[in-house]
């Protein structure tokens, strides 16, 4: 079983962790492909910067479908492009914040995801009222940079420390959800120093693709998510026509 | 006043119908820039088109605010991009299933929206839940490509009527909405025909964008729609970096 | 374009202060009636007053179809009757709550209100989510009789600028609803002092009814708007059987 | 103990039928005062009409306040003025269709309101979503007038019967609230025909106000039902003024 | 009229205190039987001790429908085995939590349920959701297990005292539920201390089966209280088959 | 990695058809261990059967989590026993009612669960409300006994399969679940005859199992799920006390 994990920022660092994080995960027989984006921004901060994100994230998902993939993990909280990418692909797309909070609502009644910046809370919010969680999950921010997540001498991790601590007096939480990609090498130190469980989106993404697959599971086509209708794009996007993708891709 | 109304499909014929019906909703002093997307699909059919069409229209609201318009209408019925837009904009941006929703919500309690295709049935419930009428509108696809539109001689026309009279007799209507820009055309002979209220989202769009302009409000730049972090964009979409857009554009 | 503005309360300073917000919303050509009613409470502080004040107010709207106006706006934040006298009315009626809650998220996506006394909160509360906005909107009291903002030396307004700074830190609040007709005067003040959106519900409601009267839209007369059925009205109130009304007012 | 049950339109003919179910309904020791309303309308179809019932209804709750009623039912299906009432008066107040709502969802999961005229059902659809039951309740309308259940050779009860059988194949209802005041004799007779429980809201409203008499609770008064402010009423309605109408009534 | 009201644990001095509230409640002509549960934990605290406390009582509901009870009242205030209750049982059952929770939305807008350990929150919180007053209710835990409130010498009672406090400085609270049966015997006390309604369950659950009664409501017996098939139950619970149990009880 | 794979009924030939569509789901490096409750109703049809099919349901897992087992799967769509089961175990517990909504709403947007008999549907219905997915999906009952999927000579198959093509016909459904644990070995010919993803919750369960042993995750015990506290149970029960039921187990 092939798993294509896309980070769909530019950052090959943090692909890095991504993708560590990923194998830890798998089982031994899931082989992981962790790519990074080849187009659009460097880190994904609220609404703007997703929207620049799914070219370049379909057209891995593209390439991946094309070599034999038999899933996808979109590795941003953001699931960023999530509905698009199940439209287009034939081979199930999981995103980690829908994985991640599906994980937890099998071992706590109400959690706390913690994530980067205040402009992302909304959006996050919004996919977990979507995701069925939105009278389960309080979502908090811990005021810090995606990438500032990368550079060990920052205090990103002390802040984010500290708004678990804050969200384990304040919101009667069971547990804590990482609500950044870029924190998926994290959570079983923080699940020691906290005594709680504490979950990464990418590990849940990889194991519910793998559920998916082993299931025979793949994205319905009737509906919202049929194959896109074959059509001219134009301009800089011409290659991303849907019936000219796969070939390009 | 200058208000954009920007097609976020490429097809120009499109535009020249939104236009014709947004000049038509305006107040005698606005002026209204109807604007042809130059890049993404020649029509917005499902998630994965709608995800294409955003850099396109943001390039427009970029330009368009640069030279100085007062707000802009986004006239695609999936509202396509509308929360990066606002991120992005210093300007109001409109989006005309939301205008389209909220003026039918002054005139009646129950109303229905009749959509193009059966698979943007779903992304228009999305947002109706979204826009706070999940539970007073209910969303019916007339089962017609939006680009037949554009041909009198293909059956669009009849099959709308006819889900229009199927809605008057099995949902308690009280209203219709006409679920794609390319029928901003149709609403005045509709309501004459049908005899309840027909409400088309691009003449509603724009009268809500002279509403905001008229009270001096633009988004609110705390939270979700903070200005975007300045940052790099890779590859073939450098030009939309928040920083660079703005001056390209 | 005629705009009747019906302040529901019988304190005709009120309505001064209504009306030259009205004016200053309005559109040039757009000419405003601005009328207090003649028969209720002095002030609207809660359920029992409301009730009271509708009778009065629908005399005013009858008196100003009659007399040719396009629209009407009903100037108090409880949305006093809104259901009745869109039943009655053939021309569109307006709540300034409605219209500001509905303008707000264009520009917003959490927002606070903030009224005058803690037994309006409820009742404000009920119609927020009645118009969709339950997740969004945060309602506020500062605590301050309706008719102390009459008087510039009581400290109402003191107290409304402490309620405002308490959202905004309290609250994720991105823009702010002033909650009371008669705080109409002060939100281009608040909007400089705070530096985000301040919204009055009158002047929102005026632009609303224009766009509505533009649009050619009015009640929807299948369901519960449906015209009232003749039948004899007893006692004090025989004026106002409904097909009465008209010849009275 | 005395209950008052006030018919808040003025059909004496129908107070009757009310206080019969009353009576019928109540403990052997509980007084019944079934009193007709003075003014306003002669039947309440929709919100026109129950806006002008009010004061009336009012009237009466002060009056039997004054005289030593323990609790006051509201007996119109609409819960006319029920937030006013329980903000002026210092005894419980109790609505018909709370009741009959409250004490259905004792004995099933799923039940159908069937109402007279299609004007009625989005008000009462709107109670039922206050009430909590939005998920449990379908509500139907027989498209009879409420006066005519007065007239036995209408054919007012034949199509509540339809009404009621259709909701049975339909609706997988377990059981049926008659809801208008005017059919509460019936309850029994259809329960036996149909062979499912058919709730009474007059009887249950009897039941719910014995109750909260004997259990000594009466309406909070911290919040939106804190007693009116004393304030001037001007006009026609001057005697209602909160702190004159206890002395006029 | 006879009601049993069961003690679902098998404490038989906390079954002291809810008969005693119960025949306080009760009209004179109504006879309560109160008795405790045969089998099962001594107190019911979570999720765990709740499900081996349904079939002791169910056992004394079938005895007692077999010896003419004509209702029964779980005196659990997590409700226990209600809806299990309700298939098997001809009698109208009744819950003390719902009865509290509908008790108090006649006279209050929003309430505080206080309850006794954390752990049995959600619990609550579930049936306040599903009774349909999730966004009315707030519930607290004082923090207390179940059985000090039967030691006067604990601190029990203080700690529900203070949490009372903590409700009325910040949850806008009009009124209070006692969130234990235990409790029944303080809410007289309570409200004198407070000034504001102080509603317990069992108490509220007695008066809402006399209405039931008094109405001649038993249980709809179409759907999910549909009668249990007879079938066989194997092992230490043969005796609990639903066409056996009758006869064993 | 060992999985308990428990029948709460007590009918071992559907254990039989559980166990095989468990296996077939488990990873090579999984075993399941299927076993029958020794305990309770030999179907769980409805509220009643479900009460009773817990004890006998704790107790296999109580057994297996003492024997080495890494997770328990409760094989019966009423997800009989959930919390009380989280709250006792050590080991993460997946009910297939909830396994099968999650994998579902990964690969579609609205699907219908097709269960056997109407008296479950509410029950079910009330799950997937809990589950966040009441928008999504509907619930259909095909009107057939549990066991009668035991027996090939019924018609069990031949209604099961008329009531997905009728959800295919009425629900824009893009998928099915089967909604009882004895379809499970049907889902994959069904998926063939009608062309849509068909989901079996068996297997979705065992395969959710595995991804949260393979995460390290087990159930919260802060908040409703902590360790139950130990106390005496009375009578027949009494082996069930939490602190006994790990040494009798």
């Amino acid at each position: 079983m092939k798993i294509l994990v896309v980070n769909p920022n530019t950052t090959a660092s943090m692909t890095k962790t991504i993708g560590a994080a990923a194998r830890q995960a798998a089982s031994p027989t899931t082989i992981i492909e962790a790519v990074t984006s080849s187009m659009g921004p460097v880190s994904i901060e609220g609404f703007y910067d997703e929207a620049f994100a799914v070219p370049g994230l379909l057209m891995e998902i593209a390439r991946a479908q094309k070599s034999g993939a038999n899933a996808a993990v979109i590795a941003c909280f953001d699931d960023t492009g999530l509905d698009a990418a199940r439209a287009f692909a034939e081979i199930p797309v999981v995103g980690i914040c829908e994985a991640a909070v599906k994980m937890a609502s099998y071992i706590a009644r109400r959690f706390t995801i913690v994530t980067t910046m205040e402009r992302s809370r909304i959006p996050i919010e919004d996919l977990v009222r979507r995701y069925g969680a939105g009278e389960y999950a309080r979502v908090r921010a811990a005021d810090i940079p995606v990438l500032s997540l990368e550079y060990p001498q920052s205090n990103a991790r002390d802040r984010l420390r500290s708004e678990i601590a804050t969200a384990m007096r304040e919101d009667d939480t069971e547990a804590i959800i990482l609500g950044c990609a870029g924190m998926a090498d994290l959570a079983l130190d923080l699940t020691h120093e906290f005594g709680l469980p504490v979950i990464d989106g990418v590990s849940a993404a990889v194991k519910q693709a793998e559920a998916l697959v082993g299931l025979g599971l793949s994205t319905a086509k009737r509906g919202p998510y049929a194959k896109p209708v074959p059509k001219p794009y134009a301009g800089l996007l011409t290659d991303f026509a849907p019936q000219t993708l796969n070939g390009k891709a």
